[in-house]
């Protein structure tokens, strides 16, 4: 097994650890669920909030999960093909947007502080953006697998729920070319405003997404060919964490569409490899709902939101805590002293 | 203004307060809406969570309000009703969910616990349930005044926000009987299954409010003499707390179905009445779409939740949290030094 840990050595390395992967337990799926309907309240009348309990049992293997240990990281990375003038923002925003992360000034950092998450900010060579997608493959082998590595290596062992945001200037592009890539239909299938483009901007990007599934047709067979051809730096990073997450039992909170179209690659190998992610929130970016019916998944929240940064995900984190503090804490029918009907 | 102050002295002093309730303040929702548009963020990204930001300026009148005191009262109430058969479980459970309350052991302990709310529950003559309202007045004059003020009297001064939920075997019927008193259609429309009513059960609710509809018919012309015919105790509360509230500046979030039909006679009275108030969650009990619609508001969650005692409301807390901490503490785009495109 020692193919299978962390820094993988090549990139076919992640062929060999889908099909290692651990699951979910039952057993301490039924438990959970046995507690719940012994709980005072009519069976089944916490609703989604019962099955959020149930989903950190399985994966946690307690039948009374726990979140001592939330963990938000991050990912940043810069891109080539905001030379095609895709995004309204300059690049250097992202860069900037790190440091307002480290400074603590963002969206992300005062729903971590509310939500009691820790954050990692981890920002990949944002003086080097990938290469433009229509003009050559976005990453090398060797970038990709070394983005798949920082992503990996940026999750804690001792975490009890990692939660997944990302920041990168035109990496709206990026997330509808691999969510295009993966689940085909047309590129206006998958392009939004993003941050903000205009109609102009949204021509702009269905033509690039056009135009680089056509060049990469040869290497679009398979989820690293997708990643490697059009991804970016932390669509691969996000690919790592949720590998390393996985092989450590950490259930995942992805954010919205990017964070979900990151992922589409590691769908396109083994659906099975998302079943320890949960969906923070549906964005507005008109994509998302697609993506996730495509991928068999549904979201926590609906709250209209298009930031990113985990910020979706970090909100779903205080609703996953609520679940929690019920299942763990309510008295049983037997303890209270009350009538169960 | 003597007479507009709690306790009320009789049940017509309500149409008098509803002539003098303060409203939203424009100015500092404004203010609030500008700040939201420095922050770090694209314009609009935090969706829903800027509009509750901004809801809650308006009511607090700062331009940074903030949830300092969150309570919650949870109102309990017994119905003659329940000797029609409306409801599966003993009348006693009423009670014994309140000691449960009182000793900590129910999902809205565990959820005002996580969420940073102060508890209080109010249970009001357990022991002396209402009328069934097939047979007469479910309250008279002086009942439903009792039971408006002790909900009034809850309401702390100091509150930034008030959470109301409430318990009742068979209160199910009595919101199901209210909405359809106050805003017509079939009972069938507003009838649904409450904490467990099989379809004789939900028949049997059918029947008993197109009986009560009918025996009341001449006093449903006005809210007043519809909560005092056909609610109870705990609806009657809810009322006088959503009052005291309002005069105080005070935002609500109420619950779910019941929550939201006991106030269906406020609403009825005049609409306006309901505007410093939230709904928390859309409860699976049918009725409820089909009163928020009636009403014009929209919940803020949709769990499939159907518990009430307050958790869809003190959940929907935890949101507006995360949505004050990012409004404000977040850096502007002058301070955090990031380019606003």
């Amino acid at each position: 097994m020692s193919n299978l840990t962390f820094p993988l050595g090549t990139l076919s390395d992640v062929d060999r650890l889908i099909k290692h992967l651990p699951a979910t337990n039952d057993a301490f799926r039924q438990a959970a669920r046995a507690r719940q309907d012994t709980l005072t309240k009519p069976p089944g009348s916490l609703g989604r909030l019962e099955d959020l309990a149930v989903f950190m049992a399985g994966w946690q293997e307690q039948e009374k999960p726990q979140l001592a240990h939330a963990q938000a990281v991050v990912l940043a990375g810069n891109h080539g093909i905001c030379a095609q003038k895709v995004n309204p923002f300059p690049q250097e925003v992202t860069a900037q947007m790190v440091q307002n992360f480290k400074a603590g000034g963002a969206a992300i950092n005062q729903l971590c502080k509310v939500n009691g998450v820790d954050l990692s900010v981890v920002d990949i060579e944002l003086d080097r953006p990938t290469t433009d997608f229509t003009e050559a493959a976005a990453m090398s082998d060797q970038d990709c697998l070394d983005a798949i590595n920082i992503g990996a290596a940026a999750v804690s062992s001792n975490s009890s729920i990692l939660i997944l945001g990302e920041m990168g200037i035109g990496n709206s592009t990026i997330a509808a070319a691999l969510a295009n890539a993966v689940f085909g239909g047309d590129a206006t299938d998958w392009v939004g405003p993003g941050t903000g483009s205009d109609e102009d901007g949204v021509r702009r990007k269905v033509d690039v997404i056009e135009r680089g599934l056509a060049r990469h047709s040869s290497s679009l067979g398979n989820g690293l060919g997708i990643l490697t051809a059009m991804g970016g730096r932390e669509q691969a990073a996000i690919c790592g964490a949720v590998l390393a997450a996985r092989m450590a039992r950490i259930p995942v909170i992805l954010d919205g569409f990017i964070c979900t179209a990151s992922v589409a690659p590691l769908y396109a190998l083994e659906p099975a490899t998302l079943d320890h992610c949960l969906i923070g929130h549906l964005s507005t970016e008109p994509g998302h709902q697609r993506l996730l019916r495509a991928m068999g998944k549904s979201a926590i929240l609906n709250f209209d939101m298009r930031l990113g940064e985990g910020s979706g995900a970090a909100l779903a984190l205080g609703i996953l805590r609520s679940a929690l503090a019920c299942h763990n804490g309510m008295s049983t029918f037997a303890d209270a002293g009350v009538a169960s009907g």
